[in-house]
């Protein structure tokens, strides 16, 4: 079973991402798929008049503030507007696609938060309305049972708590889960961007390949998203991954082009 | 199999309806549920200022204008915002439920309608890029499988064209063409009302109880969506249902007063 991951930038060509997944499943590849939004719900949020906040932990990770306005533009933006789109573009290249969020089923089981730290100019609050969990058990049954009937899942946060309420997430943390759940060997992550980069200003400086154990060197470095991104991969390395492909999702041939290691490859 | 209607306006008391459902599911009843969200799509059509425009037809049956904006809009209040709700409060009262969009395993695919007559300020006009289609066939196999292995499928639309387009789709014409595949014989449809009115002002005008043969009469009297409920309970009888509860959606208890003959019983 591979994992796609497809980043939540708009400059992403799904189109071209959906052709090249097609072609995966004909060739009887078992593939499941967990995408993000976040462009999308920004620009939502914007629309609506009530803008994404963002919460700096006081270790420099950066996370969605959640309240029960920004849960329901994460419902419209990622179960709806993306999650739809993706799976009709699949079913145009005969991909039996199904699109969940981690609601439903209980996909995503998740641990809420009951209060996180957030540094604001360089004081650090106690959150405590912040509908925000983490992913702890993924319903593998399900997932099973689709690619068994030759379904294709395709994937989407929020997630829902161990009380049912619907909760953010993280998607990095999250496939982590799914990695180990599935025993998932090999996952691709596709985004607006050449692969990892050493200076993320300078496309030229592309890392290709990456030993695992480097990945906690580059942790240092990273910035936001990033910085989950890479914290991501080293729990999904734990969990039991084989190899991951980082790759430009905005290119033809994005999944052909990853796979050959036109990105970085992580072992 | 009992296919639960569930109506868009904003006045029913969803945690009421999902209380109802958990008590048939504990009583080892298949359930499949099928929601509206009409009232939230005007609403988030409107702060998006993208307001909802009907289209009557010639025989004076409205529907949804639906360009691609309005597809979006769809997208994000009905497979987005209230299917996922639906579902994370069905979890809440320890249902295992399922939200499935039409185009999530083809699971309502239409025919795309090419052009629609529409009548506006007395005059009749051609409409050609009505993102909108007619459900055909269902995919019978995907809820078989979900209701078999004790999931509790949560259905809206939109559909999915025969070319793979995300297309409007009719409700009642929709779960008629469910009821025919699944061979369902028992329904109930919950909205905003005591049940069917002969007055639509006047609720104390409620029919108790109706013969299948007589909604045809009904037909000539009723406007809009009532038309239309109407015509999708006429199609559904003529699809093999056996019997149908219309309910008050906005009450406690909710499906128990239904089924206990407190709104219409067709029969």
């Amino acid at each position: 079973m591979i994992l796609i991951k497809i980043g939540g930038g708009k400059e992403l060509n799904i189109d071209n991402v959906c052709k090249d997944i097609a072609e995966l499943v004909e060739k009887k590849e078992k593939v499941i798929i967990v995408h993000g939004a976040s462009e999308t719900r920004d620009e939502i949020a914007r629309s609506l008049k009530s803008p994404t906040r963002v919460l700096i932990s006081p270790s420099g990770v950066s996370s969605v503030y959640t309240d029960q306005e920004a849960i329901d533009i994460f419902l419209m933006a990622y179960a709806g507007l993306i999650n739809k789109r993706i799976v009709a573009n699949l079913q145009k290249y005969g991909v039996n696609a199904i699109g969940l969020s981690g609601i439903d089923g209980r996909l995503w089981e998740a641990k809420r938060k009951d209060a996180v730290y957030s540094v604001e100019e360089g004081k650090t609050k106690l959150i405590t309305d912040n509908l925000t969990g983490k992913v702890v058990k993924t319903n593998k049954h399900l997932i099973n049972l689709l690619v068994r009937y030759k379904y294709t899942p395709v994937i989407c946060p929020p997630a829902i708590s161990e009380e049912s309420q619907i909760v953010n997430t993280d998607n990095d943390f999250a496939t982590a889960v799914m990695v180990e759940d599935l025993k998932i060997k090999k996952m691709i992550s596709l985004f607006a961007a050449p692969g990892l980069l050493r200076d993320v200003d300078d496309p030229k400086s592309l890392i290709r390949k990456m030993n695992r154990e480097e990945l906690h060197n580059y942790l240092q470095f990273a910035q936001g998203r990033m910085k989950k991104k890479l914290l991501g991969a080293e729990n999904a390395f734990t969990a039991g991954l084989k190899i991951m492909y980082w790759g430009d999702g905005r290119v033809d041939f994005p999944l052909r082009k990853a796979l050959s290691g036109a990105g970085t490859i992580i072992f």
